[in-house]
């Protein structure tokens, strides 16, 4: 593969792109600013394995997968000759009333790796989608159940399930919902598992699975709140990721599964970021032992090479939709396309033929010990996460725990930290949507090596960020 | 190319897709007892031009461009080739806080396509998502604006513009929405522009025009109701889709401008069916003469060939977002996709040197006169439509323009006409969102020759439908 980074089209320079990006592309979750005021924004024109580079020629390590979603790697050929094949042969056609072998094919494999009776996928075309899905499918199912009441819904401070509105009232960070109101209602919040922070939550102290079995509580005490015959659902990611990866402390899903059970309301496991080997297994309730009654999955399952996302059904939540005349009036037009259906399977392909569950699993705790190592660095409050998958919060003081407040975070992590990195040569992101976080989700491919590539990078960046302070 | 079909992996055989599809496939808006009690789904594998052949080699005229989706046609190489390159050189990178060269370019070329300022392209996956960025855009431009009670949105009856809740919360099907109540709130319906249907919606009489005029004062009565400190944006698809082809009368737009303008609102256009020369313009608004304040577009940017849409924003609503800290907390993950947008850019690629705009626009009366020819028929009580997209509206009696009971409407219809059209050679839609109407949306890229044969098969199974009543 050429290693010469050139544009899509080849004949744009950096500075024509830039006129025309400041002109006319309006960025996701980014101030435009930086365009219109500022230096300009990175344009990425290739990528190889774990490796990104710019227009300017100088390359990156993608230290987040994209984001969370090239699981696989970038540039793999075989994956790209898969989606031309079936766009020649069927590029699209709807799910509406009809099928294609490539989603008939894909939604036969993925029910096959789910857990239980998780028989029965709803495509969509991402994560967002198919959180929507998973919120309209439990309400519908409630009132066929003669349960018309149950349509609220429980998520986790800080969480973010998506942006749509429906998702959005499930996303649990006020500052991205503010400006919206009024959102679709019924969203209600309860703690997250963020045990480094646990006693500012209001736990009164104790191990991680006393903590986890207090964050579990909360929800039956919302349950309690709301009262059960108006709660149709509870949605929570297996690892958190917004906030900086929280990873269920042991029993946390045992007890919510029996919450969930004694009062009638469903567990819908988000793992649109989870999901494909990111924690080591196809699905990541696996990895926790628990049993959801409905899972959504997005990015990882094409490595992000075509959109796709869906949701995974329980036989039990499905059966009143299988006869008659009933039917669930929910779809999209994109969901389930052909061409990234085709590109699932392949990708899929390399996960098993390259062994990348296993690469993860083996792996992890050396990733997790490599990260560990920047511990003794003086902002480094916390590292955490599972399989490929962390986060490292930092501190101003890592005695109290004590964070920055708003202005230093902004100094910190959008004036320094994000660019510093970057220029490091470290794709990755610096967070603050709760207290600041630096998050890690490389490709799946990756080994010791490259984790020892990532932390000189953050010590280097990190040792600068602490000597501004 | 292979006119052969074989399915994507060719291992299969139709009984083992059937039953795959059967135990794991959950179809959109379809009762899954087709597969669960019935004959099983059709099974789709190969498309070219506006052909389709399914898994038992027979082939159809797609005379619904999959899902007004296919505008250049199936089978194109070209796409699929230039879908590989930027699959192999940069497959995903998001649009948040960075950007790649094809998002850059498609937004350029996008945007100079559209009317007037309307210079800043948001990308989405499709089209639901556009509306949610429309939706979202206009109640976070009105509170910066310091109006932030304007949160509102007015849609029309029958409309259909998307399945996400906020989305939902704008289409104006009944059915579609009570089993998800509570959606988003604020949404408000008016009359659609259904002249055939106008006395029936209590308009006095008069011509196309009068009725025009008085479903826009429509909009501005609901307006009054609300309170215009209340209302945010009103949406309005050029050809209103769902309840079969509604065109605008002449002068509706220009009085929906005005009204807008009198009270502060935002006046979206959502082309997700109509942009992309299914009315011979790239954007319909051209057609009809109007500026909107936002366009949302999505399935023929692409022609289906991989997953876009996005929301085309003017100057005076990106002003606000455009400095400093400010920022629009919005995104999604597969927003903008390199692949997609290189797609796109390909796609415009083949609407220029085929000229297809140039087609619709010589044909489309030629298409119009030969769908005409069927109002011979007792059961066909309107033909109606613009472009390459026109609604047949099938009625019990032609002279009292009496329609089907639900009964009938379901013998007809679900037991009889979806059927019999498909087994006659035509994929088209009979649907009865408001009355019973057969959708046409083929490929931009057919003349006369296709009109007829799309007539000939009209002909035979509504002929047939009618003796059977």
């Amino acid at each position: 593969m050429n290693s010469t980074p050139t544009a899509t089209t080849g004949i744009r320079t950096d500075a024509q792109l830039q006129q025309m990006a400041r002109d006319h592309l309006w960025m996701h979750f980014s101030r435009q600013s930086v365009m219109t005021e500022g230096p300009g924004v990175p344009i990425i024109v290739k990528g190889e394995g774990h490796q990104i580079w710019d227009s300017h020629g100088k390359r990156y390590f993608d230290g987040l997968s994209g984001l969370f979603v090239v699981n696989a790697g970038h540039g793999r050929k075989r994956i790209a000759e898969a989606a031309a094949r079936q766009a020649e042969q069927l590029a699209y056609f709807p799910l509406w009333s009809y099928a294609h072998p490539a989603a008939i094919e894909l939604a036969d494999r993925l029910a096959s790796f789910a857990p239980g009776d998780l028989n029965h996928v709803f495509f969509s075309s991402g994560g967002g989608e198919a959180v929507e899905t998973a919120f309209k499918l439990a309400k519908h199912y409630w009132k066929l159940a003669g349960r018309p009441t149950k349509h609220k819904v429980i998520s986790r401070s800080i969480a973010y399930h998506g942006t749509t509105q429906g998702a959005l009232a499930i996303t649990g960070i006020p500052g991205m919902k503010s400006m919206f109101e009024p959102v679709t209602p019924g969203g209600f919040r309860v703690p997250n598992t963020n045990y480094y922070r646990a006693a500012e939550m209001g736990f009164a102290g104790g191990t991680p699975e006393q903590f986890g079995l207090w964050a579990a509580d909360r929800i039956e005490e919302m349950i309690q709140f709301e009262g059960p015959d108006t709660v149709a659902a509870v949605f929570l990611e297996p690892v958190q990721n917004s906030g900086g990866c929280f990873p269920p402390p042991r029993g946390y899903f045992r007890r919510v599964r029996e919450i969930c059970d004694k009062y009638d309301v469903l567990l819908v496991s988000d793992e649109v970021i989870c999901a494909i080997g990111r924690i080591g297994e196809y699905f990541a309730c696996d990895a926790y032992g628990y049993q959801p009654d409905m899972i959504t999955f997005a990015k990882g399952v094409t490595s992000g090479y075509s959109p796709l996302g869906g949701t995974i059904v329980s036989d039990r939540i499905y059966e009143p939709f299988a006869h008659g005349t009933e039917y669930f009036p929910h779809g999209y037009t994109f969901g389930g396309h052909p061409v990234s259906a085709a590109v699932a399977l392949e990708n899929l392909d390399v996960f098993e033929e390259e062994g990348l569950l296993d690469n993860v699993r083996t792996n992890s705790p050396a990733f997790r010990s490599t990260l560990e190592k920047l511990m003794d660095l003086p902002i480094v409050g916390d590292v955490r996460g599972d399989g490929y998958f962390f986060g490292i919060e930092l501190v101003k003081d890592k005695a109290t725990k004590q964070t920055f407040d708003d202005d230093e975070s902004e100094r910190l992590l959008r004036g320094f930290l994000s660019k510093a990195l970057f220029d490091a040569g470290l794709y990755c992101r610096a967070d603050d949507r709760g207290d600041p976080v630096i998050q890690l989700a490389p490709p799946l491919t990756i080994g010791p090596a490259e984790f020892d590539e990532i932390e000189q990078i953050l010590r280097g960046v990190l040792t600068e960020a602490w000597s501004r302070l």
